[in-house]
């Protein structure tokens, strides 16, 4: 399992390239709530996610050792921006498989890196065969979006920062899970710089598989897969199940309307842009209000990648 | 005039009731305009905008000297709310006069910090009247939201803490027009603690006043009002020309359509929430390029209330 001195190192290697984001609170939040929250607002961080992070770990680490021919991963999210802007900045080529069904503003942001856009049909076997034949006919390296130590050490970072920086000492951090780099990162970054602190996940009852997972001990899917939260869709791996199983406490439910409600309290009293999976650990806290009242939480913000054009172009 | 002493006093007395906003950047924007943009982030503020600098600053300067029985103000945008807050904080009663047909999320903003609200026909006659009849009938003291020097001497410590703050001398502030209040304040800190900082005004066609009253040199109406920046839409006193004429170079239009972009940009590019009058100092910067390529712009970020129903209750 990851180490201390890999996530120190991964830090280290990171610095240069990506945002140390702020820390920022809220009062009324926190009277709403009876606790004092603690915001990591990765919603700050290059191409705008925690992304950033796990890409920019994985690609200067395998660029250290031999500079691969290019790379690949196939993500229709945040990730395919973060693994195109870390090739970029390395300059390797990229080639980012997405669905076709991928919204043009997504398609647009991985090309203004200067990756290169291979779309498939949207579901996972195509997506997955596309990637095998990228690697086969180009020698392209597969960044994986969290099945990866490297990139889980990445993630780790922001937890990291996130207790160096924060005044208190916190009784518990809160994170979104989807495949579980971010949640398995600050489990661990959590577990060897604080070992007080109890690390939970938060996930969409609309995409219910972490939840399943921690208690049969195996990678479950969900029931069923209908959210607005559209970053925290995939199950866990085995890798980050591991993790998660050794060193979160619980994984907390909510629902698409608590999760909207979250997200609007965040832009309105925050008045910063938090995209919908970024808001689903406050949604968390205010349903499980009783257990954390009096409590200093950290909670990370994942990312503030939000379509506006309903909003300015209405 | 206001002098340094003065400003300087008045930071001090507000500094405990408000916060002290960061200094934001944006490689992007920074890219996009081809000058360095330092954002001084007001939409932070405690009730989402600057005006609760000067407002403390009236309220917590009279209460030193002779607590007054009550406190009013005609306003339906942020001054109210800063007002209605800075009373509350002050334990003094606030009536808040209002024209009824101010949106119910305005009115709501400012009972919720405990002040009354007293409605009267949307006109500027009907305001004045109303707020001399509660003068007259419950002895209460006028905090007028910019023809006032303790109001200017505490929109002045904006522009003193950003220069404070930014890493580098800057060779321009550009700050949104209304009243006058923020840029008369700025243009003072400017001249008292950077001389060689040029201080600029931002407005809109459609509430083009102060820039022909910085040419005519008496205060001026606007030839017709139609603009989405509903923070900006009064005159200037003389007390504000005075000091603008003194020490502002020059004040900029921009249009509603340059003023939506520039909106915009900033909520996809900085993940932070700014209204429309508050970006409407970069909109002036994008259309004059030309004038600020290359330079270490200061551009004050006036607030962040915007009304978000649009976005989320769709």
């Amino acid at each position: 399992m990851i180490n201390l001195a890999e996530i120190n190192e991964a830090h280290r290697r990171i610095s240069p390239y990506i945002h140390r984001t702020p820390v920022m609170t809220s009062t009324k939040l926190n009277d709403l709530v009876g606790a004092r929250l603690h915001f990591k607002c990765e919603n700050f961080q290059k191409i705008g996610a925690f992304k950033a992070r796990g890409a920019f770990n994985a690609v200067l680490q395998v660029a250290e050792a031999a500079k691969p021919k290019s790379l690949t991963t196939h993500s229709s999210g945040n990730h395919a921006q973060a693994l195109a802007y870390a090739a970029k900045i390395s300059g390797i080529p990229a080639y980012i498989v997405m669905p076709r069904t991928a919204p043009q503003v997504k398609k647009d942001a991985v090309r203004s890196y200067g990756a290169e856009i291979i779309e498939c049909e949207p579901v996972l076997q195509a997506r997955e065969e596309a990637v095998q034949k990228i690697i086969a006919e180009r020698g392209s390296l597969l960044v994986h979006p969290f099945d990866n130590d490297m990139v889980i050490a990445g993630q780790a970072t922001a937890a990291k920062e996130l207790l160096e920086d924060v005044p208190v000492s916190l009784n518990s951090i809160i994170t979104p899970v989807g495949g579980g780099g971010l949640l398995s990162g600050t489990a661990l970054s959590a577990h060897f710089l604080a070992p007080f602190t109890v690390v939970y996940g938060a996930e969409p009852e609309g995409a219910a598989d972490a939840i399943y997972s921690l208690k049969t001990g195996v990678v479950e899917k969900a029931k069923f897969i209908k959210t607005i939260a559209d970053g925290l869709l995939t199950t866990l791996s085995d890798r980050t199940l591991e993790i998660i199983k050794a060193y979160v406490k619980d994984i907390y439910l909510v629902s698409d309307d608590e999760i909207r409600a979250a997200m609007k309290l965040i832009w309105e009293r925050m008045k910063i842009i938090v995209e919908a999976s970024g808001a689903v650990p406050l949604a968390a806290v205010i349903r499980q209000k009783q257990h954390f009242s009096g409590q200093e939480v950290g909670i990370i913000i994942s990312g503030g990648n939000v379509d506006l054009s309903a909003f300015f172009d209405a």
